[in-house]
């Protein structure tokens, strides 16, 4: 194998562009010549393949978003759509390729693997869902800004005996409303993996108002129901809830990675160098514990599930009250 | 004078307590024992007033929101509202008040000074519309805060190549988003203060896309229209515009006062006590250019009026195509 | 058990204040009643101790420092001094400790632990040079405060075509050199654990620059050498070595701690709780991957080394060229 | 006037990119043709011009330091120097030059303008102590800095109840001291601009402490001498003065700048454009208040000099006891 390359696809998420300079500069290392693809798959299918030198990844390290660009790209579900890509590949020379990215662009390696072409996939998200890995590219900085942002809403909903529904990303997982819930020291925790009562979650409401709270901080999970779905439902419950909704968005995408982010990102990269030059291909990487780690990708995306670390969701109940 | 008070009122804004740690310390190295009055009008008419001491604002400088806490207190724009908060001045003894907040919160102390009980008003809101100064407390912070959050957008906004719309506070007055606008190079500002046709950005807009641009920000105050109005009149004009909004909320309001704040708060406040010392009330403390000013209160809020500087609004069509 | 306590010593640590929160909060939710002790083994000592209410935690979780204050207390290395401690335990009726810091306070909880006062060891250092953890509380918090420092020099190094010199700190352990060197892309990381050639690497910095390199940025953690006495001997090698040094000192032990830190913060209290609700002394908590543990503390720290992860050391060198 | 250059000099400051990016969109929207020189005078002189359009400059308004990157050149003292400077701008038909910095980049301006070279200088620097304007360019971003380090420097202050003298930029002047001396709420502020007497801030410092203060902390000025002498000082009027020196060196050059800086970079580089349109030449530009100004630039530089606000320093004694 001599020339390998690498794109990003689906959301974007802070740390992409520190795999990108890892894969770009550990595969130079190697002695591949390594491509960069713009625009993900459709990028892919289009032929927007360049050269890539170590200059061209020089201090990007700490820069938020992709400069690889991504793109959503449904035909790539398709088999024609992924021909194409392969043939663009083998015009380029290129015999083996990194994917970085969530669900869906695991389902283009995934295709791409079933049908011969050596894919690796590394998991950048902010959602932290990807099976094979404890934690994925961007996770991190996702859960810092969202802290940052709900420790300023704290000065307002202190200032005025208030209480804040904060709405965060994660259509199918909590991970993000969990940690930054705990981190936030959150009376109350909303997450697609746990069921909960919402009259209970009043009461509680109600008792930590009447303990004299000062504030009150809800984190949910847009996976669960939006913000002012929530906040109708638990004025029904008591009409004395005057709560404020605050949609977090695509704020939480953004941002220059925290050391973590920066740090999972360059081992992953480096990983999927590693592997490719011992001619390992078909596999996602990454972290388990302190080790860097690969599994089919095949087979992971078909049975692993990422499940959330739900000792978190009791633990706060017992530290927030 | 020999006791005087101080509360907070109306939306909190950061580097009011920086504002209340200055009138705390400087009253007292004037010779004045200062009291502080809990969630503002509300408190003052209930008597949640208590003594304060120079340890008391310890490590306040650097805090968000109010620790004195601010209330919505509808009541005290009555005469018999009013009467009840003297008389709770009276019967601690104190003889002068400062009042740090906003709009809402001046026509309180104009209340005040018309009964006779001298009453100095100390400009702390984030929206920068208070007559009779430059700059309220709370407006640096605030557009920091903004713009921290509109650097995050443009990552995602470039990887995906798309326009976002950010929607941030100002019901009258433009001035977060002319200064945030003008702050994150976005491509269109639209304020209350500045008519505007859809058509035209809409043009604009289409024409920075032709000509390469990677993503399109436009920052919209509030009080134009919410930004999911804005984004559905656009899609009116253009089928082909999917553009995002964020609504950013009361993160605005939050965070640790910038260093301008801070000094600004600590001018401020420290000039009140001047004020006061000198038997000067009835009256609004500001700031022009570098210097602190004071003007009569009641004529202050007749006949002043707050005019963001327009002039920003051409600069930033000339130089953001 | 009834009675316990917590308190902080040695160095503080961003984190810190979360551990107690959740050790106060989980305690009291356990049917403890929790003491806070002020000034570490100083404080026990002379009896500053005092009763702890959930309340007295609010709004801490977020907070840098420690509020229980902290102090250095040679004198308790000396069995006078532990048994004072022991004595002033008993007078309050207090049945078990909980300690919140490095090295050296894990040595007065063995010490404790040998004369038979159940005692538990939380990890909080910002240097995770602790054995029984892969992560010490405020590791996480230390290595972002470095790496914004490290991004803002970096402007600098590059605006003006230099090499910095950054020494952090570290004094037997590289740890936080090593993440910070990776996260911002460090063309030399030097650390106490591996040994270097001053020749080599004044070499590779010639190579980088006639590379065409803009900035050359040299991570040092100060347990190897300082950075004056670096730069000193790197000029040697070379006159044409026109390095800057700067030495980020205390500031980094401080600031909000990041959303990990404060989620292994309230982890490691909570298990220290459900260790003395079991009745379990003498051991200290930490992580193992995803997982909390604990061990025996005179064990751990007789026989326990903290190891850094040297792939890391062998990455930067693959990647940062 | 149909081609102009901008050219950035002397240490970098954030905004920098901000006022070339104006000037450079400004002059493409007023008709000019608009060269970048790379490091400064050195560039000139050398010919390290290109044409530049306005996606050049697109993503940097954000960006600390300098894309056009800086260097010390004595040699432009000489009028040899000079006269090959503008050699090369002949060379290039370029009849008009925007020079970005501070007081020794004014120098080369002035000599410019004396050579009858229409020169026009824009204050870029983080010591804010140019002539002809209330502020520069990067001294906003460069007190928050410092502001953010000092609130750290806090936590670990109040842990340990220990004094901090932490040493800031400003060689000769002490606006940067000064600024986050209120800002940080700090005990003492140390300044060239004002005599002191040791012996009466030992005799402070020891009050303070007596009167129960949990920390301290001193602002000093690099101007007035370094901080580990000064720390020395202290020590030899009370050997119980056990301080730490932190030395922020050029972690206060870099940095994305603040939303003032923007602002202000925007609007100064755009009037810089406005001028050269006129024919204006051999003046500087600044702000007074809320407006931008310009004064001949030889007339400043002899007869103009920087004076800090000394008001803040009265009122820091006023109000941080």
């Amino acid at each position: 194998m001599k020339r390998i390359a690498v794109l990003t696809s689906g959301g974007d998420a802070p740390g992409m562009n520190a795999a990108v300079r890892a894969i770009v500069r550990k595969g130079i290392y190697e002695g591949f010549e390594v491509y960069g693809i713009n625009y993900g798959y459709a990028g892919l299918v289009a032929g927007d393949i360049r050269k890539m030198e170590a200059s061209d990844v020089g201090d990007m390290i700490g820069r938020g978003g992709t400069f690889l660009y991504s793109a959503r790209y449904p035909e790539f579900a398709h088999r024609e759509g992924q021909e194409k890509g392969i043939e663009q590949l083998k015009k380029f020379g290129i015999e083996g390729l990194v994917v970085i990215g969530g669900d869906g662009s695991y389902q283009g390696a995934v295709a791409l693997t079933k049908l011969g072409f050596p894919t690796i996939g590394v998991p950048g998200t902010i959602d932290n869902d990807i099976p094979g890995t404890d934690y994925t590219i961007g996770f991190d900085t996702a859960i810092n800004t969202v802290l940052e942002a709900v420790d300023r809403l704290r000065d307002t909903a202190t200032s005025h005996v208030r209480t804040f529904i904060v709405e965060v990303m994660g259509r199918n997982a909590g991970d993000i409303a969990l940690w930054t819930g705990i981190g936030s020291g959150a009376e109350q925790i909303l997450i697609p993996e746990q069921e909960f009562d919402i009259a209970e979650v009043a009461k509680d409401l109600k008792r930590g108002r009447l303990n004299g709270k000062k504030h009150t901080i809800i984190l949910l999970a847009e996976g669960v129901m939006s913000g002012d779905e929530f906040a109708k439902k638990l004025w029904e419950y008591d009409e004395d809830f005057h709560t404020r909704v605050t949609v977090l968005g695509h704020v939480q995408r953004g941002g220059s990675p925290t050391a973590r982010d920066r740090v999972l990102a360059s081992r992953l990269g480096a990983k999927a160098i590693d592997l490719l030059k011992e001619g390992v291909g078909g596999v996602c990487v990454g972290v388990r514990g302190e080790e860097v780690v690969y599994n089919d990708i095949v087979e992971t995306l078909a049975n692993g599930k990422h499940v959330p670390n739900l000792e978190l969701y009791q633990l706060n109940k017992e530290i927030s009250f």
